[in-house]
């Protein structure tokens, strides 16, 4: 089965537990709305890419990992999107969660996907039970306090903060994740992989950026010039374009460099060097025709 | 150390991850006063008793476990006070989160629990690797969809709701988790504590519903007439306070009669009455005050 494939049976299998006759139906139908039609999936198959180039031999802890990245993933675009914080009436191309249901189903559904995360990479980690503290620890820390996603998310709640750590948290803890979870759900020690995820996430965060400012919303399925509107941190509005610009080409190159010695260390050059390139030209191409 | 001593323990090293430079200080401080000082830690002094009457050897399992569903306790605490549920503007006597902070810190404080009470966990069952996978699924069923807590939540979305599912589901969900926990953190089969645990919850449901009627706001810390108000299911005003009192009774005394055999049945069996008398004296007392 190719990456794509298994992210997407590893994400149903998740959800499959809230599909019960005991469950409120308003929150089963949230939560598959929720994750399905997904994004890019660029975080889990971030983490199903370096498992591989790892050597992994447990594909469905590696599966149960990734899939529960993608599920934090969603949730917070689930919170991100409530009236309280972006107040984002789109998101992957159609109604966010609390437009299609309401505010109330869109907390719960993102709190269910949290704890969903939590016990689908339990679940996956039958065959491997010495693997799972590690694994869990990695997507504690990449999601909750003081330096995961929901803290990057407290930094809008704050007057003094700046872009670097604002960023690093709201965007890059999630891909530092993914490229530990991978090389961890490989038995690998996970360290030396902590600056490739670095790098891809601010890479990622920079060409968001760039197409906050210079997208239609129609090409990015979700609402555009969010950060200006709200005096969010944006590079863009920080440095300007043309350094906006710079800065995204050397990330994408330091990126590629960044890849420790592994046994698929070709493959995954390749891989992540082509997925920089989507990106790049993703940004670049909104900002000639914007 | 006493049991109470222990879980305030384990909570503030649970906490203290959040206690760094990086964190926003706004999140840090609304996780300790999301925490701090707490209710009356029923349900973890519960998961502490168990463990104990179960022979449990591994101290800092079990203290991590207890601390683990009082921290997803809280959460649910600090979200369902949210303007768009119970919009509560007290609870445990002081201001709610989303009052004393705001509603994006109070949105982001319950998920952050909800991360960090997972990640307490994993750290706790450093000596017991084994276990983990069982304490996770056990916790993550208590709060999540089907049947956890955020489903019991979600029903007060729906309009065919009967209150037995929901208040198994929204009460009786981590009750239940309580008595597992303390089995399975002594490394013992939680299945047969499944039912002390459901009796115990709904015993609890049953007098808060009384309390919700007949207390006044200062005596339980948070206001009061809320399920009338919201329309939400309450035994009393279903079946009336004759028919609740004399369920609650019989609950108790079903609760006493359904601990399993066990090494410290006796020592477990006089502290469950203790509490079962407690609360029941104090739901039945402010119902002869009302």
């Amino acid at each position: 089965m190719d990456p794509q494939a298994r992210i997407e049976s590893a994400l149903a299998d998740a959800l499959r537990v809230a599909d019960h006759a005991d469950c409120p139906p308003g929150l089963t139908e949230a939560l598959s709305y929720a994750v399905f039609p997904g994004g890019a999936r660029v975080r889990p198959r971030l983490t199903v890419s370096v498992a591989a180039a790892c050597g992994a031999t447990d594909p469905a802890l590696v599966d149960s990992a990734a899939a529960a990245l993608e599920l934090l993933h969603c949730a917070s675009l689930v919170h991100d999107d409530l009236p309280c914080f972006d107040d984002a009436n789109m998101r992957r191309g159609k109604p966010s969660v609390h437009v299609a249901f309401d505010e109330r189903l869109a907390v719960l559904c993102g709190d269910a996907l949290i704890v969903t995360a939590f016990q689908s990479l339990a679940s996956g980690a039958a065959k491997s039970p010495s693997a799972l503290a590690a694994l869990v620890g990695i997507l504690a820390r990449s999601v909750g306090a003081p330096i995961g996603i929901v803290a990057g998310q407290a930094w809008e709640c704050e007057s003094n903060v700046t872009l670097e750590r604002y960023q690093r948290q709201k965007t890059g803890a999630l891909f530092v994740a993914a490229t530990q979870l991978g090389a961890a759900s490989a038995g690998k020690d996970p360290a030396p992989w902590v600056l490739l995820g670095e790098r891809i996430g601010e890479a990622y965060q920079v060409a968001d950026d760039i197409l906050d400012v210079t997208a239609k919303p129609e090409e990015i399925g979700k609402p555009v010039g969010r950060d200006a509107a709200r005096l969010n941190p944006n590079s863009v509005l920080e440095l300007g374009m043309g350094a906006s610009e710079e800065r995204l080409r050397n990330l994408v190159e330091a990126a590629v460099n960044a890849i420790p010695p592994c046994a698929g260390h070709a493959a995954l050059h390749e891989l992540i060097a082509a997925e920089a390139r989507g990106l790049m030209d993703a940004a670049l191409m909104c900002h000639a025709a914007a």
